[in-house]
């Protein structure tokens, strides 16, 4: 499995993902789950990618080598929307070149999500989620963030924590809490954490982290939330049920 | 869905479960998912159970009816161990006869899962996980608890807390602030909810609580975890991730 969040912020855009792969329990491997297009000053597209890996490396092969060579490109498209188009036409030219009869009832699951997100010149920030059907979704203040994969354990502290005003401080921190929980509770979602950080209209190149096991601050957080935790269980009174 | 836990502790046992049934989003109902089976002074058998609604009542309801008629019951069995057999045989019997041939393909679901624990004179509380395929599993001391339905909200908190040495007073926390999150991040569960807590050796007479959404611990703990939450949260240092 995999766990990705993307937050869409007045502050800027978040991106976050996992870097386990496995088939089954007894094929595990790390593999980059974000993928990153950039014309620094002109636009910033972030990929992330869940489901089957023949698949979603499939996508974002495709779309790189056609930034060359092909009419329509992530590098040419007008909007957000049109880049979120362009990937869900993408999945679906994949599924339907792999999934074919021969695969067919072999239980195989060809599906692999999306979550599309940047910014274009001339455009707010903007966040998408593009489902294996190839159709799609954007974000709204009302629900500001997206998540594929392994989204339930680390679900409820982001339901808490994030709003559109919050910052990208805060927002990083509790990404990383929402990892932590997943992590400890889900061995199909592994470190190391990709995570990148854009501000707002800065058209800044993209300078991803890549947060592993020694990274002093996740270590941090990861103490600091379990123990804090404890302690606001402890603190709540118990009811005397058998009174 | 559904979302029921059952914890089995050194001090005793604990059981709950939500109360919504729904098939689709437009059919939502109450039903209570937790049945007790009692004879007081020599044993107490709970059920807790997920899925199908249709398996999972006439699965209840002829364990019930054959108290009376049959050879083999909840209430002569000799072990908890005989009655998750037993339970895990009806279950089966049940899927035989309703997953005929006729409904092949239609693409129903007719499994239920069954969390059934208790304890019977002579034998210490135990707790088993018998699923849709009528097999079970008991708890350890390594894992002394189960969750079946939506488990993955509330997996984490009971993670961080619970071992075998926790009170049934913590266990109890625990499960609610666990229900609360899965309520608050999933539809499909919601109140009331059904505990029942039994201390060791006691073969009381059970007293299932029923907690609403009007019940006073239950508000404090919604108010103060999450109030906690935040100020945990608030208080873990931010990184400076543009520097």
């Amino acid at each position: 499995m995999t766990y990705c969040v993307a937050m869409c912020l007045k502050a800027g855009l978040l991106f976050a993902s996992d870097s386990r792969t496995n088939a089954g329990v007894d094929q595990i491997a790390t593999f980059r789950k974000m993928s990153i297009f950039e014309v620094p000053g002109e636009r910033l597209i972030t990929l992330l990618s869940a489901g089957n890996l023949a698949t979603t490396q499939s996508v974002v092969s495709l779309l790189r080598q056609r930034l060359v060579d092909e009419k329509e490109h992530l590098y040419n498209r007008r909007s957000m929307y049109d880049v979120a188009e362009l990937v869900g036409r993408t999945v679906k030219e994949i599924v339907a070149r792999d999934a074919n009869a021969q695969s067919l009832g072999q239980g195989v699951d060809f599906g692999g999500n999306f979550i599309v997100g940047g910014q274009i010149k001339g455009e707010p920030p903007r966040i998408f989620h593009v489902y294996a059907q190839g159709n799609f979704i954007e974000a709204t203040d009302d629900t500001p963030y997206f998540q594929i994969g392994e989204s339930k354990y680390g679900k409820p502290i982001i339901d808490r924590v994030v709003t559109p005003d919050t910052s990208l401080k805060e927002a990083a921190k509790c990404t990383l809490i929402s990892f932590d929980s997943t992590i400890r509770s889900n061995l199909s979602v592994g470190l190391p954490i990709d995570m990148l950080l854009y501000r707002a209209d800065s058209f800044a190149p993209a300078e991803p982290h890549r947060i592993t096991a020694s990274d002093p601050y996740f270590n941090m957080l990861r103490t600091g939330w379990g123990e804090g935790l404890k302690r606001v269980f402890a603190e709540l009174p118990d009811e005397d049920w058998f009174s």
